[in-house]
């Protein structure tokens, strides 16, 4: 099948490294002006990650992520303060989109079951100024 | 006026530094699968960077950010690289939020004519672990 053309993607997250789930929860509310806190919260067992999404626009969200564990694949980066970190995409299938785009990224998380028990994977641009260098990319629903 | 449960903040887009505007587009276009160059592109002065909206939902945008000289606040990060840098949220007067941020958040961009000469702001939070450091007000049209 030739995706070249074709536009399946869909912008789904981005990601923000936090180290204290609740305490980037009450700053983003309290930035918003928000009291609301029913927000989808979820262990990510496969990346040792507790994730909150709070909505951002319809379908889309801010995912903080919180390590659990110094060998959390984010722990570091966590204790540097942490901050912007990846844009995720939905997808149809992850593993062709992989096949597809392995001339320009390197696979760094390959699929596993991620978010929501969904099939993910990490992609790592091979360029040095791509500038969106690290994507998730999920199975849609 | 009390805007404290108020939520009047709308997400409009995620900045991105980039070294070359025209690369980053071309790269972005091939993770996608598109073909669209139709991007709404703009010289912002008062930055002095070259920018380009690329459309990530319905009413927000990826703004790669290209410096232009030396001087431009942003050169140093393109030249480490470059990424993800900023949210922008639209909001309806971007000097009464800063008064009620002012507690949690300093203003590093005082008010000035932005993107498509709408006021705009930054600001950065006081917290060591905000997450989302880095935010961009924008009146909204």
């Amino acid at each position: 099948m030739n995706k070249e053309i074709t536009n399946e993607f869909r912008f789904h997250h981005i990601g923000i490294i936090v180290r204290d789930l609740n305490a980037a929860i009450d700053r983003y509310n309290s930035f918003l002006g928000s009291n609301n806190h029913e927000y989808y919260q979820e262990f990510v067992r496969s990346q040792k990650v507790k994730v909150c999404l709070v909505p951002l626009t319809e379908g889309t969200y801010i995912e903080f992520i919180e390590p659990i564990g110094t060998n959390s694949p984010v722990y570091n980066f966590s204790r540097n303060g942490g901050g912007l970190h990846h844009l995720c995409y939905e997808v149809e299938d992850v593993e062709e989109e992989i096949q597809r785009l392995k001339g320009s990224m390197k696979l760094i998380v390959k699929p596993v079951t991620g978010l929501q028990n969904r099939i993910m994977a990490f992609l790592f641009s091979k360029s040095e100024e791509i500038g969106f260098s690290l994507i998730e990319l999920i199975e849609k629903k």
